[in-house]
């Protein structure tokens, strides 16, 4: 029987980043095991901080062209205390999702057994929700500038840029993912009142892809108004899609609603598969414990379930999430979850749980 | 004794704008006879979407200059299902925030007795935030467009402007609104990892700034990781101030956080007492309750309260919110507070309380 090869392109990154990064391939590396039939090839890069400050960049030349002859990212986390954040993401990830098209950033949240809830009317299972989040423009096309920069008269703007080709294409996947699940239930969210162009656009481009989707039950709601309801009416939300920015706040408040902060992953994808996707932990460097063995390893083993998924290796990913469920559903878990274990610890259990 | 006299424009506006400043009219004129020394003359306008149809123009020629000789507006809600919201609000809300140099919008939230708590981790006396917006540039500048509408190649943009004036003046407020409260604490919101140019910009004023007040605690959050700070650790905060989009999403989700959305209200400042100041409810035109008898007037009376504490006022405005809170706390409400009770009986409860 022959093996589906996949090469993965890791990128461990700074902080946390490079402790939650180790687990995964660990539990990577069990899973193989235990299934068969794949075999993962790991190319570990070590573009990140440490790079920057020793040679002035995040990454080699040449770094997107390597990067692209692999079949999937798999990204830890990037930032550092002596580095202004806007540098180090713009050197590295933000870039990314541009270069190689990741036009739809996927970030699910459920209330999962064993996580305490944080809203008062929401009990596990009410609540399971996927954000489809633009991910290569709007008010993250990087457009603007300084000008007279120092002066009292300084004046910065920020260009968030729209295009129907680009909003087009994130509506029909986000569509087809609210018709792929059971309740086929789509919220679109703008602020198309106080935003009268780019955002206008995106409920027109709406309009019209949803007349291809006619089984697809949808709504429009004002980003604002969104929030409210997140907190107060979780159960009437399945699918949501929303802009660049918009996605980045309500997918951090669906976590924090869920309680699952500390599990959240997040998909960039280019769903024509011609660029690589990417798959990551939300969490972030997190240098306040870093090297202390304290991070939730979750996050992390969680984003690459999903991007196994993403390489067709179904079984693998869903062997993973059980694992990873189970262990939350039994306690096992790191402080954030009010657990007692440490990142290995949680690491050995998941892969005790997949040993089976 | 001489009388102080002020006069208010008053634009009812669409919806249940009409029905809730009809009660706040009345509580006005309740606590005038009550407290006495000043007297208030109300110019009722027409400004709205009847007027938009019948007339092609929501607001008359010189409604800018009519309404700078009051010396404050007050505003129930405009909007209407036939108009596209991008319209009637730059049609009236948003042009007179720019115009009459509204920069700062205030938006208090509490979780008050009698008001169930919509998160797990926080009671009745929790939390207590202000929320500071800018409210005249940023994300609402106003500037951008559409170029090759309709075309498949079709660009819109929307381009935030931010002066370095603008900011700091906000700032300033913020910092010294902060040094006012007891807890002396202050959250600068931005996303300047993103976005670095206007929100970098943001960030280097909240240092600046910051210099002469050495005396309120400050820190910085990222926009995303705000929301989830505000669901999981409300004590943490008090008072926070954010750009203009930022702060609409923000302050709609303090409202859904502490339950309070159905008496949520906003002050648009003049802080320079230059042009006058605007005061209304958050919960829009609510079509789909209209006409009804069914909408919470608390919002908009807690409104007017502030509008009468800028006006100098404070000893009316205390008896007005005293008689709110009395009557939540009594459980004399509308349905969504839990009550069972009309738009004209909830007003009859609060001037009877006022009446003492
Ligand atoms: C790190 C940051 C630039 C990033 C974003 O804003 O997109 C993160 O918050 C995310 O959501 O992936
Ligand atoms: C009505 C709308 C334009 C407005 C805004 O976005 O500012 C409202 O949501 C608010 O917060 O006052």
């Amino acid at each position: 029987m022959s093996t589906r090869q996949h090469n993965i392109a890791v990128i461990a990154g700074d902080g946390i980043g490079i402790e939650v990064t180790a687990s995964t391939l660990e539990v990577l590396r069990a899973v193989q095991k235990k299934v068969g039939g794949f075999e993962l090839k790991f190319d570990e890069l070590d573009y990140g901080s440490a790079r920057y400050k020793a040679q002035g960049s995040y990454t080699p030349e040449g770094w997107l062209e390597h990067l692209r002859k692999s079949d999937a990212i798999f990204f830890g986390a990037v930032g550092d205390p002596d580095v202004p954040d806007h540098i180090s993401l713009w050197d590295l990830i933000l870039p990314m999702r541009q270069k190689f098209q990741q036009y739809v950033n996927v970030r699910p949240s459920a209330i999962l057994p064993g996580i305490p809830p944080r809203i008062t009317n929401a009990q596990p299972g009410d609540l399971d929700w996927v954000i489809i989040r633009e991910n290569t423009e709007g008010e993250y096309a990087g457009q603007g500038g300084r000008t007279h920069a120092g002066t009292e008269w300084e004046t910065a703007t920020e260009v968030a840029v729209f295009t129907r080709k680009g909003v087009e294409r994130v509506m029909r996947f986000a569509f087809e993912t609210a018709q792929k699940r059971p309740r086929k239930l789509l919220t679109v969210v703008s602020k198309s009142n106080a935003q009268r162009y780019g955002l206008v656009l995106w409920d027109e481009v709406a309009e019209i892809v949803s007349k291809d989707f006619p089984d697809v039950k949808w709504d429009k709601m004002l980003v604002d108004a969104m929030t409210v309801r997140m907190v107060t009416k979780p159960k009437t939300l399945d699918t949501i899609v929303t802009t660049n920015l918009h996605g980045d706040i309500l997918s951090d408040l669906a976590a924090g609603v869920s309680g699952s902060i500390g599990i959240a992953h997040s998909s960039s994808l280019d769903p024509t598969r011609k660029s690589p996707s990417l798959f990551e932990p939300v969490h972030g460097a997190a240098f306040d414990i870093m090297g202390k063995n304290l991070a939730n390893p979750i996050a992390a083993i969680m984003s690459a379930a999903e991007m196994l998924r993403w390489l067709g290796e179904e079984n693998a990913a869903e062997i993973i999430e059980k694992a990873c469920k189970t262990s939350i559903a039994k306690g096992q878990t790191t402080g954030d979850l009010g657990g007692k274990l440490k990142t290995d610890e949680v690491t050995d259990v998941v892969i005790k749980l997949i040993e089976g």
